[in-house]
């Protein structure tokens, strides 16, 4: 590996918030500079949690940092919501989510009440989960070098399921299914930041999906992949997925669940519901014929009462939209910032 | 739990860089709030790391955040010490470190030939200490809402040996012994940053102490306890320990190697260098019979070769320096904050 800098120093001599987006630029990033300095065979799978043998055991091992803001937000605020990313990340390997760490990088001068609301919300979102936090830090900086808190919470649970669910499991026929409607946490997030005062209020959609998924495992159901639709949204997710499988995946954006409100809200705001964050909402990919036994599974569980199928796994390659008139358009990363700062 | 703010709010209205120093008002903040909300029987033990029992696997369960200043400095960069800090964590609780998280905190504008730096010096560093980064994540925040780089590093080891090393397990005339000499790492920090210009450069002790804490493991040397000397130095790591031991523990000041450099810039600046951070430092306590063989061992190592017995366990409390002048003075937690971000 040459020991020169991987990007291109005449197109980004520095960082933008772009590389944290989670479209083109946070791809790149992690393919020529993280993945070529650490690879190793588990980090190269690029899952959601990385999935390790440990003397007879399968353990999943994720981490996620958050600096969301507004710090409160409608539907949820960045403790609980640390919780629950990285709960779902275990999810998204099928494993049962059990120990997180908390770190905490607080700025000097942050109010010591509202530092209490997150640490009780975090202790009320574990409680829900069933996750433990037994691991902690606490870091100060200057006032000026930090923006409230930002938390960073990595989670180590165990698969408990035989079997492998990962991109490279997809088959051609596979049935698309997506847990719920789309954009609430990016439309809440924004609304609150900005100040939009939409007719109907708008909730971020966080929540952890363990048990969702721990269900549908139980109940037997082959779970090919799942992917949560963090920032990037849905459209990001299946661009990576069909890339790691080196198959296609056909949706249908009549199949697409988006509320009126954040509809009525991407309208206006010229932002594509596909690429919206969500917080609590994923994609799962299993053989057609269980389809609507996962389905139907999936609807029985208060995280999956709206689960719709979208779409179909085919042999081709990347994504492809079939719009309401029909009109076929591929889908792939975007290239700037959507919506800076969301997760 | 009463839901109203458990540090008080005339006192401490705002988070202080204190709150961040390791000492007293860290000590306070973990307590009262982290601990009342998050409480657990792991957490509670308060160990460097946290030891689950797993399906018959007994696993260690870390995490750090690193937000030191500068982000080179001599004798390291704030990615090799993250990997460091996190290794020696697991090593503190006689784990064999095994898999490592990276979560970078990027700032808006932060040069990316500098991002790259720091990520071959994780390799590197990941490399000597022989763990795999696993899982990673990438943020970036506003500029002017951060400062470069923070970096956040999970990890996971496994226990192999029999025995649980802990504070609890110290018994009466134990023998306490150091790794090696005090301060390094504050003085080189607090000299790269206020730009001192010592005759002599004082490098930073940064290093993975695994491999030292498993040979000394591997040769069957009964440890009770461990602690690495960071923010808050030995001095610290000695109180904490007293206290959840419920035993006193007595330190000869003549014994405490502190090299020339170290000691003269201590005095010029008004530090105590049992106070000041290290980062590739632990004392360890061995039953009295196996203290020789454990010093012999240390010193094979090169990070242990001026490896010293300081002092020994006693029956009363907290911890005692018996100065060369023969005036014994208890040490307790520093109050305010000796350097802020040094680790």
């Amino acid at each position: 590996m040459s020991l020169s800098c991987p990007i291109p120093l005449n197109d980004y001599p520095n960082v933008l918030l772009a590389h944290g987006g989670g479209g083109r630029l946070t791809h790149q990033l992690i393919q020529k500079m993280f993945l070529a300095a650490f690879g190793n065979p588990t980090l190269e799978l690029q899952h959601d949690a990385a999935q390790l043998e440990l003397k007879g055991n399968r353990l999943a091992f994720t981490t996620d940092s958050y600096v969301v803001r507004p710090l409160f937000f409608p539907g949820g605020d960045i403790a609980a919501m640390a919780v629950h990313g990285t709960v779902n990340d275990l999810a998204m390997v099928g494993a049962r989510p059990l120990y997180l760490s908390a770190a905490f990088i607080l700025e000097e001068g942050f109010p010591m009440e509202s530092l209490w609301r997150l640490v009780l919300s975090m202790r009320d979102a574990a409680r829900e989960a069933g996750v433990q936090i037994v691991a902690g830090d606490t870091k100060v900086v200057n006032k000026g070098k930090g923006d409230g808190v930002f938390i960073n919470t990595s989670g180590v649970g165990i698969l408990e399921y035989p079997g492998r669910i990962a991109p490279q499991e997809l088959r051609t026929g596979d049935a698309v299914l997506l847990s719920g409607d789309l954009g609430r946490h990016g439309i809440a997030i924004l609304s609150a930041r900005e100040g939009l005062g939409f007719e109907t209020a708008i909730e971020s959609d966080s929540a952890p999906l363990a048990g969702l998924v721990l269900d549908l495992l139980g109940a037997g159901l082959p779970i090919r992949c799942m992917r949560d639709l963090t920032r990037g949204g849905l459209a990001t997710a299946l661009v990576e997925i069909a890339e790691a499988s080196g198959l296609g995946i056909a949706i249908e954006e009549a199949a697409v669940p988006v509320c009126e409100p954040v509809r009525g809200a991407c309208e206006i705001l010229g932002l594509d519901p596909l690429y919206v964050a969500n917080e609590g909402r994923f994609a799962l990919f299993v053989p057609e014929a269980q389809a609507e036994a996962a389905l139907e599974r999936m609807r029985r569980h208060p995280l999956g009462r709206e689960a719709f199928r979208i779409g179909t796994v085919g042999s081709g390659s990347g994504v492809t939209l079939k719009s309401r008139m029909g009109v076929a358009r591929v889908l792939d990363r975007i290239s700037g910032e959507q919506l800076p700062r969301i997760c």
